[in-house]
């Protein structure tokens, strides 16, 4: 048995999210498949579990399997059974030990707004027309950095008991006619990102909203609606340095 | 009846070119169907008859139709009736006489080359990996320049009688990972600029073509291979400065 880390890219729109599931399209789902034909006893772990439709330049997963090949073959041998919707970026041979979830320190999500309505691009930005005052997003984005209770900006489908999480850092940039908000945090909660995002979008178009009041009423329903999934990135994965090396 | 200059950009992806046909969704189709619902009596021109799977930026078509909406109120009702695969960027009252593929003066199209194979962008990218020596194919492009018989660039389906295209421009840029080709001449043949773009693709691997032997020649055996539609745009229509204005 060997264990790779993989680094991933997709394209989200056509498929059901990255968790395999029965009897739909899902990225966890191709990878099991394309590896199952490299190798046997195939396990497949994604550090973020992206929803339907929400694309990752940057996913991260441990792909347990017995196989005689090294990992820059491995890359290239899936990349030939996998669809074109999906990337093998890079393969490392990890200690057999290395999840690719469970170790996983930081994630870092883009989601990318489009100011100008595009039938090209319509795919990977999120179109939204009106005036932003970036000075106050950037304010209230900054009431998100250090460990909050985020349930504010969890989906009710989110079961996890753990609703507390540390926000490393974020980042509203402009390059027109795009507008891009970048966030790091240890985990996040479902939906959390987009909701994020609705958030901000409201505050910036002059919504008398306050992040830190938000936040502290730990109620779906005080914060902006959840932004669809076209605009969001699973960008980077971080880990402690040793992480995905071997030895 | 009134006509109007619409400037138009579409996702070819998932259309079958912009020329209506029966029972397969195209461009024209979509702007004629929609069209209908907003006046009567209803003609549309191209400038440019995309291949299935080309791309436009500015695809430019003149409309005729009986209604009372003013130009950018009937740019937006366009919008809203139709998917969002093709969005109108402009809409301006013409003369009665404007004929957007008569008129033309000059098209121009930009192929565009990713040096990455990507999961994200395969859509709107093509992807070449191997080394390119851009001087050479800069040097073979200034070949085209000026007035030709393109036959060697030139598919068989192109039963058009005129061969001859006057090249105006071509420009060879790099933004790593992207390459990207852009030519105008005053009109192309069918599949002209992916016969080209395939044949500098040659000349920069260091095949031993010759741009000026290969269009003397007339000869599609000639010339390179036709590159796939998807990174292909009409990027821009040239008119006399009155044309599109009233008066």
């Amino acid at each position: 048995m060997r264990n790779f880390k993989l680094t991933i890219e997709y394209d989200g729109t056509d498929f059901h999210g990255w968790q395999v599931q029965p009897d739909v399209r899902t990225v966890q789902g191709e990878i099991i498949r394309a590896l199952g034909e490299l190798g046997r006893r195939v396990s497949v772990t994604g550090a973020g579990r992206t929803d339907a439709g929400v694309h990752a330049a940057g996913q991260v997963a441990s792909a347990r399997l017995e196989t005689r090949l090294d990992a820059p073959t491995l890359a290239r041998a899936l990349d030939a059974k996998l669809p074109p919707d999906v990337r093998v970026r890079r393969a490392e041979e990890a200690p057999l030990a290395f999840n690719a979830r469970f170790d996983a320190r930081s994630r870092t999500y883009r989601y990318i707004l489009t100011r100008r309505p595009s039938a090209l691009w319509r795919r990977y930005f999120h179109y939204h027309g009106g005036e932003l005052d970036l000075r106050a997003m950037r304010r209230a984005a900054l009431e998100l950095h250090g460990e909050h209770d985020f349930s504010s900006f969890s989906s009710s489908a989110d079961t996890s008991k753990a609703k507390a999480c540390r926000v490393m850092t974020t980042a509203l940039a402009e390059t027109p006619p795009l507008l891009s908000f970048e966030i790091t945090a240890d985990h996040f909660l479902h939906t959390m990102v987009r909701a994020i995002v609705g958030t901000l979008i409201e505050i910036g178009s002059g919504k008398p909203l306050n992040m830190k009041e938000i936040l502290e009423q730990r109620d779906r329903r005080a914060a902006g609606p959840t932004l669809p999934p076209n605009g969001l990135y699973l960008v980077e994965v971080g880990y402690e340095r040793q992480a995905g090396k071997i030895g």
